[in-house]
């Protein structure tokens, strides 16, 4: 016992600390990736321009890091521009296309962020290929790749599909792991907080993310508890790894100046809220659809020829468009941060007199980055959509913001400004943070979580003194969404992809009972044990005619339990081996009712499942529903008297309660 | 639909703006009576004073605020302290004693935190007369009350109990809610979130709680997110309402000068973590010994003698020991306020030359207040665990940190803090902040909570920047306590009091099944229909004899099902005014199965619970128990082909889950 809870806890450790030296390492290679696109470090290739640069003075100019025209000795300014685009076109393309080959060829289970699928899992499906080895090395190395290229992608997500990987992977070796599926879900349920503590540096979010939105401490204290240490574990070694040595967990720091927010201001927040929540659903809906022309399209049989050719699209887009040339995580981090006199205004945002040419040119990066994204999450490469929803939040927020001050400036007398300071030195309006806002409506308009989102949002930018706007900016941006389509994104992939997930919202029947899903007793694939047994051969073929996970054994119409498939297989097959003629004769009843020396028949009645759920078949379907929600169980029976009237499977619930979405299935690898 | 949905939020709108405005209401309050132990305002009796000395600029000295010295005109030194010491010490006593009169007299229920009996109401346990509209008065104004006596107690569990009956009243009028036990508890999940929200000022610290502590949004998205709006409406109400003219809901603003943390301060800090945890520890063992003896004493007999007693000597010791005079909540604000010349400096605290004498007062401080807070929780007076707990750990937490830069500055280059600063005007340790952690590691070893304690201590003092080191003395604390018991204080007295409630962690059996617990039907109390149904007379003796809330009903061996004792009677009485003899005879068996016009009999079977859960009884126990806790049902029936062979109920887990526990049962009101 003591052995065990220690051998726990240390593969607790060991998920935390590798998690974090993952993530930091993804980091440091991302970094370096996207400034190869740009130049060199004279005195090592392997240097990112901020390590290149690092100690020198404040002031100093860095002649270390050089631009790839500088490294060519490329003097006119032409032949500079078009060697620069060049190169980031080429290595921008080079990335993506490596990204998908490895993927397509090694590992097609990395593509995309993951997060559905961990959903499944953690729910109780079964798809261990889906977190191997290899699907852990490219899926780290192909994000890596995709995030560098320039994609319109975020590495979030897939980082907490890694973070799972490589929890799988150490639990390998511990039999109460490989033994015990329970035990191995509430393992990656853990490691899948650390992967959001160390992608967003935000140990409390990760821990809340695992709560919300993956729904995996569900009605288990324990298992929050381990999410919060692993949370915890792999925040110290992150930032211990310090891969930025900016020594803050906090990504993109929100300037303090602006602790006071004033009334009238709720007005655009709530403005920014609604367009956040129009656009986040515009943005489900949008995706969902590329998603499934990709399927019906040509595209579907040449997946290295879209990415690559979509990668060169958004990488000249991007180019052209001076906001995208940046990484996104880079944008978010300057539209973000406040205007300082002392610190180097970004592309102009400050300048007072080009308000309108900014706002113009945010809100056209916040659409071409909506349209850009809708398709790319999806492609055959590593993609999470945090990063991108948070940059098209922020262009927007900030947009609103800069009308917003542009208003003030104009009329600061006007009477909804009069609790502005009356000295115009005192900043009243802080477009950095209309930046925040925006971002959160618009990852509440996609995801539709909560707390975890405002939690997240705050660790992110530090910005505790504005937990109420941002509460209520992601409240509002819910209900509006939520007019559109109750699900999320990440709901919206389950239901196309047809995994067996139930969503946790509350079902309501109408009168209905379980009749109304219920599998009648006469459609059942039911073994017959009428007293006689049943012979190997017969129970063989029947095996083999049906696929069913399990099945129901009956002696006249008197329910005896239920059968799993994989356990009753694997008792044939050790008879068969015994007798190879298949003539031996096997019985499901308990001994006790078979007498002893009866008859020489094989009792498998030690077979039947112990843990079978048995209502009545008028109980309401909403207590069906329910029981499937919570206790993760696959299959419930219905039974009068003790005879078998009928089945409901889970399948038969996911079913139920994606019908209504209208792409279910849209995806699906397989129908059930 | 749209009325019901409609319905719904306008309910839990007017909670959450019910709340705020209680909140608000009870801050004034117990502002007001606290401030009138020390004097009163000129020019209102009414004022407390701060509201007295508003408008002044800084610097001014505030006249309109007079001692009761000042107003009864004493010159002399002694006379004045002798009239302070004698009014403060009266009017706390009379404070406390008419608390302790309200209560007992009016609401019994209103003593106490209320934080237990909610746990075990959001579980399922029916308890309505804890939620009434007296409960609800008597609560808050015997709080206020409670509070300004200067009694070791805090506002926080018993402003969630203000809440709970709150959202109760306002639900009655409604027909869904009074019908529906399940919509009633989603409805009060959402109060208390919002009772904590307005407690602490802590919107997204109220929803946490609801999630951690009460496990009030289990498995619920729904649930989850109407605690979500319910708390930030609560919250915003607050801050309109603005109790303290302060227009920020962070109640103890840390300053933001200590940014940063050096490694070194690690070593302080799990000091304190562990101290944390084993003093938390202590506590909840004082606390259960102390209720336990007054339980059995003749103290039992005489609470309001004990009241009145314990506030003398409490208010006696808090004159003396100047830390303690002041309210708690004022005490925790400075101790966790940074040395800053331009402040007035708090009692000596930032004195360099009296780091010792402070150090000492600090310790003192804290063992008399885990003294008095251990018998203070517990005595028939409202009081919550979580204010008294934050300002035990403050004091250790400013001691150590006190401690700690005195070494720095005995030692200022010794090689553990080669990380400080050089300059040695720059503050490199902030006793402040070691506050903050003391506080933390102290509430997590007394409650047991994780992440909601991490939220509500930052959204507390609004140091973000510090959740790292926050989150892991939580961790290590909860790590050291656990190791003398797994319960948190209110868990504890959930087993003394004997609540239906079950924990929400991990049940391990060690090969035992459901016949372990099960009552075997030999000793069930059953009702058996053999066919020719049993009379009104013979079933209505039946319920009368046995007290059991349901009784299994066969038919011969077969199960047919279960019946409520409440449905059951309501009929009965029903039946007995048609026919007062109560000759006539029922049955319930379906109407399938008597044939139409073959009796006369009544039909009962439609008042057979639906949703009766069935197993074998050769289950693993892990299961049974894992039935309970999530599926929030009272009864499951094992059956083995159609024939009972006997039943769990609700109750006898809670004794296999609590048996372990020393207290279970001590303060039980009625044996189950």
């Amino acid at each position: 016992m003591v052995l065990d809870s220690a051998g726990l806890w240390l593969v607790i450790i060991l998920v935390g600390v590798g998690v974090g030296v993952l993530g930091a390492w993804l980091d440091v290679l991302v970094k370096w990736l996207g400034d190869l696109r740009e130049g060199r470090c004279t005195y090592g290739f392997f240097y990112n321009q901020v390590a290149c640069c690092s100690g020198l003075d404040p002031g100093e100019i860095c002649n270390e890091w050089q631009t790839w025209s500088e490294y060519f000795h490329v003097t006119s300014i032409f032949g500079q521009s078009l060697l620069q685009a060049t190169i980031y076109m080429t290595l921008s393309v080079a990335f993506a296309g490596s990204s998908a080959v490895l993927v397509i060829i090694y590992a097609p289970y990395a593509f995309h962020t993951g997060i559905p699928e961990i959903k499944a899992i953690l729910s109780g499906y079964v798809l261990d290929q889906f977190l191997g080895a290899w699907v852990l090395l490219i899926k780290a190395v192909g994000l890596a790749l995709a995030v560098a290229s320039g994609l319109s992608l975020g590495k979030e997500g897939p980082l907490v599909h890694v973070a799972c990987c490589w929890a799988f992977l150490l639990s390998r070796p511990f039999r109460q792991y490989r033994q015990n599926e329970a035990r191995k879900r509430k393992l990656l349920a853990a490691a899948a907080a650390a992967g959001v503590s160390v992608a967003f540096g935000s140990p409390l979010g990760g821990v809340l993310f695992g709560l919300e939105e993956l729904d995996a401490f569900s009605n288990d204290s324990d298992v929050m508890w381990r999410g919060f240490v692993t949370s915890v574990i792999a925040a110290v070694s992150l930032q211990y790894i310090d891969p930025f040595g900016t020594s803050k967990l906090v990504l993109f720091q929100v300037s303090e100046s602006g602790t006071t927010w004033r009334g009238f201001e709720l007005i655009p927040w709530m403005f920014l809220s609604v367009i956040g929540g129009l656009l986040g659903s515009l943005l489900i809906k949008l995706n969902a659809a590329a998603a499934v022309y990709r399927r019906h399209s040509q595209l579907h049989n040449f997946p290295i020829v879209e990415v690559v050719g979509f990668t060169a699209i958004t990488a000249a887009t991007s180019y052209l468009l001076v906001f995208l040339r940046v990484q996104s995580s880079e944008l978010v981090a300057n539209l973000f941060q406040e205007c300082d006199p002392t610190k180097p205004d970004y592309h102009g945002l400050c300048n007072p007199t080009a308000i309108w040419a900014n706002v113009f040119l945010l809100v056209l990066t916040a659409l071409v980055k909506i349209a850009f994204t809708a398709w790319t999450f999806g492609m055959m490469v590593p993609a999470g959509i945090f990063l991108p929803t948070i940059a098209i939040g922020a262009c927007l927020g900030r947009a609103v913001g800069l009308v917003t001050q542009g208003l003030y400036r104009a009329y600061p007398t006007a009477w909804i400004f009069s609790s502005c300071p009356p000295d115009p030195t005192v900043r009243c309006i802080s477009p950095g943070f209309y930046a925040v806002i925006g971002a959160s409506a618009m990852l509440g308009g996609v995801t539709r979580m909560t707390i975890s989102l405002v939690v997240i949002m705050f660790e992110l930018t530090g910005a505790l003194s504005h937990v109420l706007p941002l509460m209520i900016s992601v409240m509002v941006s819910k209900w509006v969404a939520d007019a559109f389509g109750k699900d999320g994104i990440y709901t919206v992939w389950i239901a196309m992809r047809q995994y067996p997930w139930l969503p946790t919202r509350d079902f309501r029947d109408k009168g209905q009972t379980a009749a109304h899903v219920m599998k009648p007793v006469s459609n059942l694939f039911v073994i017959h044990d009428d007293g006689h047994g049943c012979s190997v051969k017969e129970l063989n073929e029947f095996i083999s005619r049906h696929s069913f996970g399990g099945f129901p054994v009956l002696h006249g119409e008197q329910l005896l339990g239920m059968v799993m498939r994989d356990k009753l297989r694997a008792c044939l097959v050790g008879l068969i081996a015994d007798d190879p003629s298949m003539e031996q004769r096997c019985t499901f009843l308990p001994p006790s009712r078979t007498g002893q020396g009866d008859s020489g028949m094989v009792n498998l009645s030690n077979l039947l499942e112990e843990a079978v759920l048995q209502l009545r078949k008028d109980v309401p379907l909403e207590l069906v529903v329910s029981m499937f929600q919570k206790m993760n169980v696959r299959h419930i029976l219905f039974s009068q008297e003790g005879k078998l009237v009928g089945m409901v499977t889970k399948t038969d619930i996911v079913w139920l309660l994606t019908a209504e979405s209208s792409h279910a299935g849209a995806l699906a690898e397989r129908h059930y």
